[in-house]
C-alpha cells in the first residue's frame, strides 16, 4: 500500500445561486474592487488515503465524493491531483 | 481591460487544528474507508475581474485574498490559476 495525497474541488453547479458568492462579490466591491463580477465559492479538500496505486486511490476518492464528500443535486467535483504522500 | 477567471485556494495553515476535516476523516472512516488519514478542508473560489493584463489581475486577488478572502493568522491562499474568462 502507498500513501497518496489526494487534492478535490468542489464546486456549486454553474446555474445554481450561490448566495455564499454574492455575498463575497458585494463585499469586495463596498472595499473598492469595483471590477469584480460573479464569484463562486467551494471546497477544496485534501486528504491522505492508502492504495495500491494511484487509479486505486483516485477510484477510491470518486466513491467518497460521491457518498459524502459532494451534494449531487448542487455541486460538481473534481479530482485535481493525486501525488505521493 | 480584460475579463479575467481567477482561481483561488484558501486552505487552513498546516499545524493547525482543522475541525471540519477532522469530522470529514471521521464520517468516511463510519462509511467503511479505513485507509484515510489526515483530511483538511479550504475553500475554493473562482471569481471573474476585469484587469488591464494577467499580472495586474493577479496582484489584485491578491490584495482581495490580503482584505478578505483569507483569514491571515489561520490560513494559506494560493492563486491557482488566471485566465482570459
Amino acid at each position: 500500500m502507498t500513501r497518496f495525497r489526494v487534492a478535490i474541488q468542489i464546486v456549486p453547479r454553474r446555474g445554481l445561486l450561490d448566495p455564499q458568492g454574492k455575498a463575497v462579490s458585494d463585499a469586495l466591491h463596498t472595499l473598492g474592487f469595483a471590477t469584480v463580477g460573479d464569484v463562486r465559492v467551494g471546497r477544496h479538500l485534501v486528504l491522505d488515503t492508502d492504495a495500491e496505486h494511484e487509479q486505486a486511490a483516485r477510484d477510491s476518492v470518486k466513491r467518497m465524493c460521491e457518498q459524502l464528500l459532494a451534494n449531487p443535486v448542487t455541486e460538481d467535483f473534481h479530482i485535481d491531483s493525486v501525488e505521493h504522500a
